[in-house]
């Protein structure tokens, strides 16, 4: 790893940046929790803070209709260099069910070079690396070998429901070449890959009514709805005996995958056995006739992400419950749109639910269009020289199941999108005891600066049009 | 009703009676909060107080694995004299959802000659009419018509658990020739009713794993199980299309109701409009083949009374949920057997739930056997008397839905079971807003009486015992 440009910096500086990562996850940015919207500003005027003291200009927290973003740039590369756009985000997901973190979610812990923490790699640690790397840069060379613009958004774990307004809105300042998502993960430390692809997501919260207030079971139980019975009798519905989605119309709009791509997704060096540890899992399911790895990168999903109804706590309530709440999201790939999805799903939803049964829809966000940049884009081709640099070993070309707002950074700022990403399978984003590995993080600033210097050496895809 | 014993009484103490059950209500003994321990030991202590002050004697509170019970009596009316022995309990349901609750339900309010509070008429205000009456008749006569034994519960509302138990302890203390249960409700306040039987109870909770932690639903949704999808499944599959539910031998010992019972429960003023005004419901659901009067008060039910998964809360968290759980009551009839019950569904759940998904089954009580005491008995004749004294017309019988502890207060005591209850329908037991229409709480003050008396001038049943 010695030819790397900053491997000296980070020898010198490497624990006090981990010391700056856990100042940062600190903040509990939870986007989802209008309680917490304190803290996500906290969060936005951290990295605006720490972005002008890395070297970047312009600082500036955009403001949304909801959490802001945090933009910062240093564009004295020159007309000739590329300019590239670092994407990352400084919102967190919810931390429920708390009693299951070893420790708590905003007090980061070190545990055996594993770094602990809600955030830690989904996204403040592979936004911070890029602003390391920055500083890095500019303290060696005094420059930056290409026009860097970062953008850090306090939306994405909410579907960025005002990312794209925000992206047309500042699109002068934001004009860049090629798009740097970093947000993704790779298949193993000892395996890197890159994402070239995501799933689209469309997130619903259905409300079942069925009286209006909730009755003792004794006295009614037997003679009305139940609503927590209706919810089960809707989500069972869901999917058919073969592992699909039984809303017609679903798939129309699925481009159906190729000899060749699925082949290729075959060759991917995919341990089902260490899959299931990870996940913790003892058993697989899913759309028969595709494998996992198919599944969960090039096939759509329909999951209920939450569902509740009557008493769940401790001790017995005898209730008929009069509501309950299903909430479910389905994750999209090539073409299929997520509001043509949300109005199949609504639709199918109203045509399910028997009359006298209230039915209350609410669409979470306007959910996000899947993505998908071909491996031989000059783009593509150098971030993989960059990676294959820090990691020793050239990386693979992956499919994600998740979902961000690369779609329409791409869209609006027309631009290709790339993916420098360093989590791992089992760093449990959205999930209790979150982590970073180190040595990923570590390499995150190393594989920065080395895609800084591989863009900047790419022929400027836009030129023409300067 | 001038003829009736109490009447110069309550007309005295009406407004000082009904202060005292709202300083009762104050205390939140809610027997399902481990939290709440305390409170339900401060209410069994209320209530030990306040026997003792209106003149019964021997009080005691009686100690369990659990919450305690209070006892008080007035045994001087002789060998020759009925020992009455009048069962209520203290403890009280959960009271979420709070923000449903117009006064806090531990705040009591009277609005429009209603008293608005949690346990108001399930079951403080019912034990409180008794107490009352005895202070009336020891003022007023200085003796009492019975012997009088009070046995207040305090885990009434979780079950019962250690109840049977205390019974078998206290047995001898406890002897009496009838027992007078005052935990039910009327047909309306025009046309008082007795409840003759009541549908037993078993509770199971059901917890379903799928992985050890809640996974993303884009790195992993697709290929991984959904514990909440599972849980929807079994609920889906708990009845047949006809509403009959579809566990193996579940209807096996029920007795099936003669022609002669259906004919009477069909003549009960019962008015279907009404029923679902009080219920909030806009649809009947139940069992084919049986009228919803029928369906609470002689047909076994399955109910859901809780079910949770995943994230519920405001916004999107997206995840495959790796537990979820599913609460079920079960309301037994005659001569279903509340263990063999929970037996049979803790198979088929087993049966049920694909191999690689954890079950783990709790049965939350013993469960309550289902109890049935003949219109034609004297007790009963004798209880309806007094109440057609004090509601100025003959009561209804029928036979309520719910479930309690009467079953095994008649087996142990050896004892028939009569009820004397002033509930109403729209009382919202179990629910926000409970209430006590203090008309009818004021009447079973007076009733409370006339059914002293009137047990008291029936031929002891057990005499050749003594």
């Amino acid at each position: 790893m010695t030819e790397v440009v900053l491997a000296a910096f980070l020898a010198r500086d490497r624990s006090a940046i981990h010391d700056r990562l856990v100042e940062w996850l600190r903040i509990p940015s939870i986007s989802s929790n209008p309680t917490r919207a304190d803290a996500v500003r906290a969060s936005a005027q951290w990295c605006a803070d720490r972005m002008a003291e890395v070297g970047l200009e312009n600082v500036a927290i955009l403001d949304t209709p909801g959490h802001p973003s945090v933009y910062g740039d240093w564009c004295h590369a020159g007309a000739d260099a590329s300019t590239v756009l670092v994407y990352g985000h400084h919102d967190v997901q919810p931390v429920e069910p708390l009693d299951q973190w070893v420790s708590p979610p905003f007090e980061p812990q070190v545990r055996h070079g594993e770094l602990f923490a809600r955030g830690a790699v989904d996204d403040k640690g592979q936004v911070l690396y890029h602003l390391e790397a920055v500083r890095g840069l500019l303290e060696r060379d005094g420059a930056l070998p290409v026009n860097l613009k970062v953008l850090v958004e306090g939306e994405e774990e909410i579907g960025s429901p005002h990312f794209e307004k925000l992206l047309r809105r500042e699109a002068e300042r934001l004009t860049c070449d090629v798009v740097v998502v970093s947000d993704t993960e790779m298949l193993s430390r000892d395996i890197p890959s890159m994402c070239v692809g995501m799933r689209g997501l469309v997130a619903l919260e259905v409300r079942l009514t069925t009286s209006t207030i909730d009755l003792h079971s004794g006295s009614f139980g037997g003679a009305v709805p139940n609503a927590a019975r209706h919810a089960a009798t809707l989500i069972a519905a869901l999917h058919t005996s073969e592992g699909r989605v039984a809303i017609p119309g679903f798939y129309d709009a699925v481009r159906p995958p190729s000899a060749a791509e699925r082949s290729a997704v075959g060759a991917l060096p995919f341990d089902v056995g260490e899959f299931m540890a990870i996940s913790g899992v003892r058993i697989l399911e899913g759309e028969e006739g595709y494998s996992t790895v198919e599944r969960i990168g090039m096939r759509p999903t329909a999951e209920v992400t939450g569902l509740g109804a009557g008493h769940t706590g401790p001790g017995v309530k005898t209730i008929v419950p009069s509501g309950a709440v299903v909430k479910l999201a389905f994750r999209l790939v090539p073409d299929q749109d997520p509001v043509e999805i949300a109005e199949l799903v609504e639709a199918w939803v109203r045509v399910r639910v028997p009359a006298g049964v209230d039915v209350e829809i609410t669409r979470e966000s306007d959910g996000v269009k899947p993505m998908l940049t071909p491996p031989e884009h000059p783009a593509v081709a150098a971030t993989a020289r960059a990676v294959e640099r820090v990691w020793g070993t050239a990386p693979r070309f992956t499919r994600e199941g998740g979902s961000g707002p690369e779609e329409a950074l791409g869209r609006v700022l027309d631009a290709p999108v790339v993916f420098l990403g360093v989590g791992l399978p089992d760093d449990a984003i959205h999930a209790p005891n979150e982590r970073i590995v180190l040595e990923q993080f570590d390499r995150g600033v190393l594989a920065a600066a080395e895609v800084y210097h591989e863009l900047g050496a790419m022929p400027r895809p836009k030129e023409d049009q300067s």
